[in-house]
């Protein structure tokens, strides 16, 4: 997607360890208008698929996904990352370790919101080295949901999460394919 | 607002401990088009007050901001709960307690998406005893922002949130206040 590549060579922010910094306009401060064609371009991508859910996790694919909805006229569900008082009755949960924040955690979605029937895009930010994918993937799987494929707004391409997914059969469709990238040289798409 | 009103009603769930679950339409899944006429209704309140940033906190109140950003056509800034590897760089911080986790977190946000010059409408979903919005208060006010109110989405008026936020002489519009509300007689509007 031409404009969001555009859009991260501009203001994006190569850190050492593989941070890509993007959050002058994806996940800290976010540009609805940009969120928009996102959702157009997820539209275009996954809308004969008679998607009926998008499921997301918290935080910062929540506003990808709400925005992205409003284009398939349908729900979004966010799994939630940490046990509290409001998440009660019975959840589906997965383990996923986060490499960003290096620590574990497990996350949730009500057994309310996702069964059989269910016909499931998955949206998030990132895909690096699927951790939060494949917790997801799992979720659905547990619910008797169908998962569609999942949409990514920016996949780091030179880890390996993208492949060992696809290679699960799942349809993943990454917006931005990042290559490779360093400091110095800063991105370069697949 | 009468469409959220019966909502509430209909789908809300008041469980014990002055908790009312909204998590089929708010806050765990979403129905993305009532976020289109909550956004609408934010901006007949906040249209004519020049905002130019939403700013709200991870994780519910993400997807309430993104939608109406769309209706306001400025970004969306949301606090972080925790530190993480990509946030980096001087931020504004404010310690929270969360009533409904029991515990103490900070919020930040980043020195380069909020400052001088903005005029700055929170929202977010619930306004109970106030410590999220006064956590963002306190960075907008760090930060040299200036908040033109408070959108919230359900208010527990029978907590003292809304008062002492009110008594500070912020503006704050709350689109359902709950007046009591009770696992047998369910929720009375104020």
């Amino acid at each position: 997607m031409q404009l969001l590549e555009e859009r991260i060579r501009r203001d994006g922010i190569v850190r050492e360890g593989n941070v890509l910094k993007v959050d002058s306009f994806l996940n800290h401060q976010i540009d609805v208008e940009l969120l928009n064609e996102i959702g157009k371009e997820f539209l275009r991508l996954f809308g004969d698929e008679g998607v009926n859910k998008i499921l997301t996790i918290e935080a910062s694919g929540i506003g990808i996904a709400c925005v992205a909805a409003q284009y398939f006229k349908v729900p979004v569900v966010f799994a939630k990352k940490a046990a509290s008082k409001n998440i009660s009755g019975d959840t589906y949960t997965s383990c996923v370790h986060s490499f960003t924040k290096d620590k574990y955690y497990d996350i949730m979605v009500s057994k309310d919101f996702l069964g059989e029937g269910d016909r499931v895009l998955v949206i998030d930010d990132f895909l690096a080295k699927g951790a939060a994918l494949l917790g997801l993937t799992d979720i659905i799987k547990q619910s008797g949901a169908e998962l569609v494929g999942a949409g990514i707004v920016i996949e780091k391409a030179f880890q390996d999460g993208g492949k060992k997914i696809r290679d699960m059969g799942i349809r993943v469709e990454s917006l931005a394919r990042v290559a490779s990238m360093s400091p110095e040289g800063g991105v370069v798409f697949a």
